[in-house]
């Protein structure tokens, strides 16, 4: 595989000279054009020691505006890295759209040196650079270039290398024992290099091998690589946006069309069903009103939903004594986590008024504030619209021992994106397995993460609405957008059920829960998540 | 102090409900209008182990929308936190305008407690004192509230408190041998206590003290008096910003009547001078072009930049010598300041075409790009937007071992946002004081802080912009804000010259550099930085 890159390519100074000068007005006007752009470059610079990765991150950031460059090298992982998965920070260190990001010693070094030093098994080496492909391949899939240099010497060559190093009386305190360890281990590292390169090497994230003794070879395949992969990647990008917008164009007419016919046939039934809810009262189950309707001409089955008993409840004796149980319990349970070092991932969703913000208060009004905190999600900032969608959640993943409740989630890419059509289908359709990927990092890091899904009935929410408008307290809840959220309530339903089938893993369940009831629910969650973490800390 | 909250007052649930359901509808409604107002709120809970710091925190968290409010809680800090200032948590967990921040075991904690044990000197817990009123007086002077609960337990009570949960068997484990060690200290720890409200109690910051043996009591108090402060706060926020509005509009119009007058006297001076700039050719300095000319009626003094040698220079020869020994030397020294954890940040500032990207390519072009980052700071994201202009600076203290390159600082604030109005007279003017104060947190952590300021004549900056207009590759270097920016020279050698004179401290200086040559610029700031590094390490 690195044949090729120990042939002694050379570029003499009068041909670089000759070149430069072009290639810098290039790569500046890329630049300039690059930070309009709806994609981010990640260059990932891996390979022998000595072959010049340093030396080439210096020279792109001499040459191009360091200003739109994020360099970031990575050593030993502070407590705050090493408490969190691994991926965490890489992913916090991404660059924006529209920026260029140098990656050193990044993803690819620990696991090529753990294979070359006998520390893990070829399996479990095979596993960590699964991750990377799926790692990779999220980025690419969202937009971004991703181009992978492998810096390559020769085994002479690097003793050359390291030797004249060591003569130069300024530079021999750049050599190591380590270093000359590591260079009788040479065969061993190139061979679990080149597993990595024919494992990582894909069409959305190539690797680049460049033989690197000569310094202004290198530079010059570095740069021209970079020139010309970022100006291709653009041009394939414009033409991708137009077929996306073509794309949501015509999904858009589609669906107003669809929405045009459905909305006379609701809006009847949905009066009947009302007035008929309203008169059967507020005990019973609203029943007829969760049929689901024809949408789009197709007739949906039954979803998950439709097979909970919505009936369970609790009386006020019954929960009052759960409560206070289920509470004293969490909260010994929450400060052995702590003393552990167990983190915990609570995911909260549901439908409006399902009841997740009083559950979540119910949650953790017995927790020690020093060991929680509730992280909404509502719009993005722009530094999160400027990354991809997991972005933010990988922002918030929690240290060792820290309990976290996200109110909404990730999630919202496979249910308000689908349904709003703010995701096109491919985009939420590939969100499950990004989302499996996200949280099986998380479950294999250790932590506890248990997914709610808060479920009321139809009629029910027509309740809860009604009676927000009427208390005064709650009625800056209600907006107009929940009632337009109402309106595609079977859509909801069945993305709720294509959530559950796709992403309820056995580390990182889906729970159901039944909310018509509020005591009911709350006692569900509070005792779903002592059994996790009992389990957990067993 | 503390006897006002030893007088066992109670409040009676009929009383308490009679009162709770209208308090909490104006919470809401006062929290929602927050949101909207260009303010933050930073909530302390400080005070007596037991005296319901947590509960009150949970209780505000149910009562109002917890999406809109931050609570923190610090415990033992990370290794991230531990290599930087003692305040870096504190920053980064700051609220954004809008929100409401609930702090436990925050800044009064350490100070406190370490005073108690007696780790500290009575004199250190001053200076501690000192520096969280700096810290507090930054954020309230910026429009932040800021309101301080002192939770209060008598002897007895804390005694009672203690007791209570022991009997408890779901709540005895909360109780451990160190909270009865504490108690027996109580009278010390009251008195610590007394000593840091007393220090800290300001108009701007004010302390509550609340009784808190009895939960109504004590949750009827902290909830009163946080609607009623922020009730206050917003009405008084209201009126400073129209005061402010009109400050902004009168000063902008005086601002235009003055340009007017000068506009045209200055582009015959500048036509004249770039002429005859034009005729003497490169080598010559263009002194008479740097002569300060009347501003505003006011005939201005020399500035500490005409006191430069502008003439310096080196040849080739001697730059390439000088550059090779300076650029091993600094790898040597960044290397062992990695190897002791001492970390380096290093400002750039200058007039525009004066070199500053340059320069610091040169200076990390020889670095290993695991130990040092460029950060430029240009447009703040709408994240620090939402903060005070210092955020997003803390946001980037490098850790321990690292060295960071700040393109563009702090220093805007009295630069760009002085000359341009962004700023108001009193907000520039308060700057010093509170950039002093943060650069001496830097440096009594250990960290290298070295400010350069780069500096070129006048007609050297015109040379260099016909420069960059004639070169392909740098032409996108070279705006209409340049040109603008150029016709406010005078007015930026002013804001320089205080700048120097207010915040260059022996810990802290500003190195002037004559940029007029590129290579003494160069080399000049290497050695600085070598020399600078060379001391700290010895």
């Amino acid at each position: 595989m690195f044949q090729t890159a120990e042939l002694g390519q050379t570029v003499s100074r009068e041909d670089f000279d000759r070149i430069s000068d072009g290639l810098r007005t290039e790569l500046l006007a890329l630049q300039q054009e690059l930070r309009k752009a709806d994609f981010q470059v990640v260059v990932v610079f891996a390979g022998v020691d000595g072959a010049g990765k340093g030396e080439s991150v210096n020279l792109i950031n001499e040459w191009m505006d360091p200003r739109w460059i994020v360099t970031r090298a990575y050593g030993t992982p502070s407590d705050e890295e090493r408490e969190r998965p691994e991926a965490w920070r890489f992913w916090r260190d991404l660059p924006p759209r529209g920026q260029i990001g140098l990656f050193l010693s990044c993803w690819y070094s620990q696991p090529i040196l753990q294979h070359v030093h006998g520390e893990i098994s070829t399996a479990e080496f095979d596993r960590r650079l699964d991750r990377i492909l799926a790692f990779e391949k999220m980025l690419a899939d969202d937009g971004a270039l991703i181009l992978k240099f492998w810096m390559h010497l020769g085994r002479d060559a690097q003793k050359r290398r390291l030797k004249s190093l060591e003569k130069d009386p300024l530079q021999s305190w750049r050599v190591s024992k380590q270093d000359w360890k590591n260079w009788k281990l040479y065969e061993r590292f190139t061979g679990s290099a080149e597993r990595a390169l024919r494992r990582t090497g894909t069409g959305q994230a190539r690797w680049e091998i460049v033989e690197g003794e000569d310094v202004r070879f290198r530079s010059l395949t570095v740069l021209t690589t970079l020139r010309d992969t970022i100006r291709a990647h653009m041009v394939e990008r414009k033409a991708r946006l137009k077929v996306i917008a073509e794309a949501r164009a015509s999904a858009n007419a589609q669906r107003t069309a669809e929405l045009a016919v459905l909305h006379e046939a609701r809006g009847a039934m949905e009066k009947a069903a009302e007035a008929e809810a309203s008169k059967k009262g507020k005990g019973k189950r609203g029943k007829s009103a969760s049929v689901n309707i024809a949408d789009g001409g197709q007739i949906q089955g039954l979803t998950v939903l439709d097979t909970l008993d919505m009936s369970q409840k609790l009386d006020k004796a019954e929960y009052g004594l759960a409560l206070k149980k289920a509470r004293a319990e969490l909260a010994l349970l929450a400060h052995q986590a702590r003393e552990r070092g167990v983190s915990t991932l609570l995911v909260f969703e549901g439908s409006d008024a399902a009841g997740k913000g009083g559950a979540i208060r119910r949650l953790t009004a017995g927790l020690d504030a020093r060991t929680y905190q509730v992280i909404p999600f509502a719009a993005p900032t722009d530094e999160e619209r400027a990354q991809h969608y997991l972005w933010r959640f990988w922002r918030h993943v929690p240290r060792a021992g820290r309990l976290r409740v996200f109110d909404r989630s990730w999630y919202g890419r496979v249910l308000v994106e689908r349904i709003e059509g703010f995701a096109l289908s491919e985009e939420w359709l590939r969100a499950y397995a990004e989302i499996n990927e996200f949280e099986e990092q998380l479950v294999q890091h250790g932590t506890v993460l248990v997914k709610f899904w808060i479920h009321i009935t139809k009629d029910e929410q027509y309740r809860r609405f009604k009676e927000r408008e009427s208390i005064a307290y709650k009625a800056w809840k209600l907006t107009d957008e929940d009632w337009r959220n109402r309106a595609k309530w079977d859509e909801y339903n069945i993305a709720v059920n294509d959530m559950v089938e796709r992403t309820s893993t056995r580390e990182a369940p889906w729970v159901l829960v039944e909310g018509n009831d509020k005591s009911f629910a709350r006692i569900k969650i509070l005792q779903t998540v002592c059994e996790h973490l009992r389990r957990r800390l067993q």
